[in-house]
């Protein structure tokens, strides 16, 4: 991010945060949050491009249809909303097949008819560069929009899954193409790399942690724990310790990592885009979010540490020994 | 367009045209219409490409960022609503300056202060062509939202200003570069230019006219009359004859047409982006609603033609002689 562009979104925040009638937030968490009528709406725009959010060359185009879409579901069930309605721009580079068109717009209608998600508006256009702009709208619960800004001293951190298995795949697509061919056609590596082609936003559990009154703050984790989870505790105003042998991750992290010769915890903490749900929840309430979980089929979630006064995210690696870790995620190459 | 795309957006329009609880109308206006409350929300998304929709050499970044949030506020005056709140996606090229940022960002700002538009959203990125994505947001009162399907057999087809002008600017704009100093420098054609440049959504006309009760259809010249006013008649199974010697026209456009040797009419039927309003209007009710438009303090619409049994828009360049001209109008180069 270059200084000017980070004046624009200053810019932007200063100015239009909750001045508006109906708005209830603006720029500065997943989603910005107005209100229509009695609930309220969320909605989230978000581009990709070719070469730095997605590789086309090995990126399937039915899996690419739903990813694109994920990322902004992903959005919307950071906050504790249900997606509604959704639209689409695609910037369409002239080799693009109609084949890949078709099995694109498929994966598309795929999510969001999981989700109950309708297209409802977009458009297409020409360009050197495929690209692909989405805007996600969703509605919450009065009363159970989680922000961000919500975390306080003593809340248990927690996530809703494994860590790092998106930024594992990635690095295994990213050898050279004959290994590729192998990683899918042994299956060794099929579920880091659908983590990384197909990841799946984490809606029904966040429609559970807004409607539990347990969950403080709450956001997805796009670009690593270690980025995401400061965004948390800079809009809180706290500071957050986590705990290295605390943070969960698929047994074949640890294979991929002797592969590549990469380090899983950098993967666990840095890497992004693996569409799980970061969130606080108040100390005493977590075995009840636990039976609660249960009770609604879904996994039960994994406690990695805690809110603290201070600021900055901090990894106990050993007992008693902390290094901060504050906005070292990931970060797109082209990403502002 | 071809084949696949078309395929791709009749897939979108035959799923999804108000089938999902809470929306209206899908693909298929300027707007999608939803009702989140007891009244109606407006959303339309726009991507537009450098060296497609605009030249960055020659577009001024200020004026850019007014015409980019102007083509998204004008779909929502072309339904009858108030834009409420924009989102912007910016994919940046490196050599694009601060200065160039500064610039744009304060045209955006400025436009959407003068509608009461507030920027809630948006994302940066990289990539190496300027692409520029809005989303706009608007609300419409109940039952008040004019949709292009609403026209019927003699009705009144209506334009609120000159046709033709954003054409004839771009071709004055398009002459070589020491021709474009001397455009602006001279002041001759400064309207025309600045109608391609910075052309003027049309809110409050549009909010006027839903009110009204007595607007059938109504829909945005974004793409020239030909086409546009093809969409409604498509939409509301009528045809349309235009009369030719009543189009709207600034003075200078017949001379910008001399100097180009270019007719200025098929830059007014076939010219796009001069975001003026079509509308059809209830044969006896002209009167009254060119009254209530000088109450209100809005230049007088401009009668054209009127609508028809049939299909199809066609233009009667003298009594008794007439040819078709439907979809005849301007496409991007680049527009699916």
């Amino acid at each position: 991010m270059t200084l000017n562009e980070r004046a624009l979104i200053e810019l932007i925040r200063k100015t239009d945060r909750g001045q508006a009638p109906g708005l209830i937030r603006g720029i500065g968490d997943d989603c910005a949050v107005f209100e229509p009528g009695s609930e309220p709406w969320l909605i989230s725009t978000d581009t990709l491009v070719d070469h730095i959010h997605f590789e086309r060359a090995f990126h399937p185009p039915r899996l690419l249809g739903r990813k694109s879409m994920a990322v902004n579901l992903s959005d919307v069930a950071a906050m504790g909303g249900r997606p509604c309605f959704a639209l689409l721009s695609l910037a369409l580079p002239p080799d693009l097949s109609g084949e890949w068109l078709d099995e694109y717009v498929a994966g598309v209608r795929a999510i969001l008819d999981e989700h109950g998600c309708t297209l409802i508006g977009g458009d297409t256009v020409r360009a050197n560069e495929l690209m692909i702009s989405v805007t996600v709208l969703g509605q919450a619960e009065a009363g159970a929009v989680l922000y961000r800004s919500g975390a306080g001293t003593g809340d248990v951190v927690m996530v809703s899954g494994p860590l790092g298995s998106s930024a594992a795949g990635l690095a295994l697509l990213q050898k050279n193409e004959e290994a590729r061919h192998q990683e899918w056609s042994t299956g060794q590596w099929t579920e880091l790399i659908a983590s990384h082609l197909d990841p799946a936003p984490q809606v029904q559990l966040g429609l559970v942690l807004a409607a539990s009154g347990m969950v403080t703050a709450m956001q997805d984790l796009s670009d690593g724990l270690a980025t995401d989870l400061a965004h948390v505790c800079r809009e809180s105003g706290v500071g957050a310790l986590i705990r290295a042998d605390q943070l969960p991750q698929l047994p074949e992290l640890v294979a991929a990592g002797r592969y590549l010769a990469h380090a899983p915890l950098d993967w666990i903490l840095r890497g992004g885009e693996d569409y799980q749900l970061v969130f606080t929840v108040r100390i005493g309430s977590v075995p009840a979010l636990q039976a609660l979980l249960t009770e609604k089929g879904l996994a039960e979630a994994v406690e990695v540490g805690e809110i603290r006064a201070g600021a900055g995210v901090f990894l106990e690696s050993e007992p008693g020994k902390e290094q901060e870790i504050t906005f070292q995620g990931f970060e797109h190459r082209g990403e502002q």
